[in-house]
């Protein structure tokens, strides 16, 4: 794979000075693109062999563009806040806006490398990281974002020579790292590593490009060539590509219904929250003793978790006014204020829309030791962004495949993952939304948009009925809370929790 | 997952009756335009739990529609035939050409779930296998294909109740199998099982469809209903979308021509064969001893692969005339006529031409301990088809991933693979041309393409670099033979089999 790099190409300063002056130009050009026309964020790689160029690439990328639109990060160590969640936060969180660029070095690539390499993961094992990272780039190419990884190569003997004269370099010799001189007698290990990444993750969206590192004129010349040509031509297919999304969406919206009405005769007339039974209730003696009860466990088995560093997600979904934050209330009545977040959720923000929708659940992933809840969450893609039609056809059946990725790298890392639907039925809500219009208090609560929504309810179920479907997997089932009856429904979540909490920690 | 098709859903007789006669006839009538405007292949697969109406359901489809353009398959125990080759190989054979629908019975799903469920496999060894699956599904469908798939379900009671009925009837009881029973007890390991493959495998571009399977009725009319919903709708997007990509394709032509030559100045200049030494020679002398010996070798070595059933796939590239057809016969004068097959390609016929590109190569594909070579190959989708424009940027980019997976499954099963890239310089070739033109019993082999194709040697070396750079891996790299001396590089081919061959059967 890397014979084709190792040739002794070459620019003499002359051209070297000639090119750049032509690249620097065009790429401020098309920076400018990106950030008018260019609904899309732009995310570049670099890996491969120390001291091949990796540093020097990146400084020149940014000198010949506008810095105030790049965002470096080089992925060293995990730090201790990273440490404590799945791998791929880190990675999530430098995903740059749209418009914008991130350059990334010894990022996603870097940690399965060494792992394999150092024998601390098997082949199937290595693989099976590769694939995480083809998911995580098919998410962010199939919602328009432009990836490009570089592999900076030098030749065994290459390399050598570079550490030498690192090592000899008074000025420079203080970059040099304890493992540099290990991992070049590893070279052979290193290399079969980077054949089996390259070839594994080399995909049309998300392309390799193989760089011979020995010349500087020449590797940089060629990464900006090669950068320009990737941005210039995804400038242009994006364009065709939204068109081309909007006018199928808009086709498949009046073909289908002019066809088959979306509640066709063979869409399920049942839907799993029709078996509920909703008359369960407790009374309200019964519910005192049980509230103090769990919650009380609820807080030592907290405490636990806390201690033995395990960490809890909570995702609260339902109709409006099903009762979420009441029983979310519930649960954070019982805790300490240091070691829980509560993040409600509604129409993200600018800089959200900016991003991947998965982002701004990325970033609330936990610590280790802390619990989450959800009021509303990722599961918007397939409710509210399904049925108001802001994610396409296209976009919300493929967000089942990514929540099940998302949910799992949550789970792998030891997370306890509690999903609540909490039902009513259409005659309560209209209840509650009446209750509230004449609470003042609680008037504040009710908006138009909540009386739209509900004109919806069958359509909101049908796809609530979806989602349970396809996202229900043994560690991580959806619990269903006949809410009709508030305390009968809290109680039932806290229960709930005590019981996933009390397998994981010990009770 | 399952919960929510256990929901005891119901259709009476007469609601049958009254939705088969408008699903009847939808079906036919998109059968008929699949097969007129339908530029695309259908497949359908069914899996799920045994007695929860998989082959009814197959059944029924077939009845609603003209035979003529459906191919049934029920996978069973491989054949000795299929058993020597990969597993894909017999899931390959049976892709549909395009206008055509195939209906896949426990197709590539079933072994995965087996061995995972008798616990021969561990969970990343599974997920390796849904990984091939979930490659074999987006290569078909960036293709066109529209890819479904349904898990027919029952519940633990119910379907005890099934076997019992099946059981005790005695026009039925000999579809009882005997692992029947055993395979009831282990039901919540099947459907832990079931989880994984769902929501691993349940993507945008080939999605899982739950169905309840209880009641007759009911079950089949959502089966037909869901197969005519897509259909419908894929007949509706990929005409879109064929529109787009071409759209799309000639934007990026002339876009990049016009501001990036494709030979810009970052292109390499120098490309791996022009660091070849081309003088390299052998005289006649030596070429005879050598030949007899290698031929002697290989002959001895083949018929030990014979035996140990080791599989030997060659593969032959390089410009017209660089001596691949004399290559290839001095190999195959060394072995015996009944464990050797050559496959010279051309461009594919109408039917091949009906397949996805990889199709007819994994029809070549050699039983146990035979030996298979190529003249051209699947490589033919980064030469000439890029270079002719017959394969858009887009489909030759992720040819590379397409054929690194290929080769991997081909390595994985112990086959031992070798590629060539035969060398010459254009002056050889056109000494060559002319001496073709010169004696009477070769002229048939010149044609004006190969005058064409001259024409544009730089950009095939171009793109035979970047092929080179992209797929060769360590189990299995190109081999660059210098062929402007015949006898050198005939021997370096003889040679290298030789030392393949030997790391592998023994000395």
């Amino acid at each position: 794979m890397f014979q084709t790099v190792e040739l002794g190409q070459k620019l003499s300063k002359r051209e070297f000075k000639q090119q750049e002056l032509v690249l620097w130009g065009n790429l401020l050009t098309l920076q400018q693109r990106l950030r008018k026309e260019g609904d899309f964020p732009v995310l570049i790689d670099f890996a491969g062999v120390r001291g091949a160029g990796k540093g020097t690439s990146v400084n020149l990328l940014n000198r010949w563009m506008d810095t105030r639109w790049i965002v470096n990060h080089a992925f060293t160590r995990p730090s201790d806040e990273e440490a404590d969640r799945p791998t791929f936060w880190r990675v999530w969180r430098r995903v740059p806006p749209k418009g914008q660029i991130a350059i990334h070095m010894s990022g996603r690539y870097s940690r399965p490398l060494l792992d394999y390499v150092y024998g601390k993961i098997t082949p199937t094992e290595f693989t099976h990281e590769l694939d995480r990272i083809n998911n995580f780039e098919k998410a962010l190419a199939d919602d328009g974002a432009m990836v490009l990884k570089f592999w900076m190569h030098l030749s065994r003997d290459l390399q050598k020579k570079r550490l030498k004269q690192l090592e000899n370099d008074p000025l420079r010799s203080w970059r040099m790292l304890p493992e540099d001189w290990k991992h070049w007698e590893m070279y052979d290990k290193f290399i079969e590593a980077a054949e089996r990444i390259i070839s594994y993750t080399n995909t049309g969206h998300a392309p390799w490009e193989i760089i011979e590192g020995e010349d500087f004129n020449y590797r940089s010349i060629r990464v900006g060539e090669i950068f320009q040509r990737n941005l210039e031509r995804h400038l242009v297919t994006e364009q065709i590509r939204k068109k081309y999304l909007s006018e199928m969406r808009e086709e498949v919206q009046t073909t289908l219904s002019e066809i088959t009405p979306p509640n066709g005769t063979g869409s399920p007339v049942i839907t799993i929250m029709d078996g509920l039974d909703l008359s369960l209730s407790l009374d309200k003696k019964t519910y005192k003793k049980e509230l103090a009860f769990y919650k009380a466990k609820l807080a030592g088995l907290n405490q636990k978790a806390v201690q033995q560093k395990i960490s809890t997600t909570l995702v609260f979904e339902g109709p409006d006014a099903s009762g979420k934050g009441g029983a979310i209330r519930q649960i954070t009545n019982a805790l300490d204020a240091r070691f829980y977040k509560v993040y409600p959720f509604a129409a993200p923000t600018d800089i959200e829309k900016a991003h991947h929708y998965l982002w701004r659940f990325w970033n609330c992933v936990p610590r280790a030791g802390r619990m989450t809840i959800f009021d509303r969450s990722w599961y918007g893609r397939v409710l509210v962004e399904r049925i108001e039609g802001f994610a396409g056809d296209d976009e919300w059946r493929r967000a089942f495949a990514e929540i099940n990725d998302f949910e799992d790298q949550l789970l792998e890392h030891g997370i306890v993952l509690l999903k609540f639907w909490m039902h009513i039925d259409k005659d309560e809500q209209l209840r509650r939304f009446k209750a509230r219009e004449d609470t003042p208090h609680k008037r504040w609560k009710l908006c138009e948009e909540d009386w739209r929504n509900r004109e919806r309810w069958d359509e909101y179920s049908l796809a609530a009925h979806e989602m349970i479907q396809q996202t229900s997997v043994k560690n991580s089932p959806w619990i269903l809370v006949e809410n009709q009856n508030k305390p009968y429904g809290r109680i039932k979540v806290l229960k709930s929790i005590c019981g996933a909490l009390e397998r994981v920690v010990g009770d």
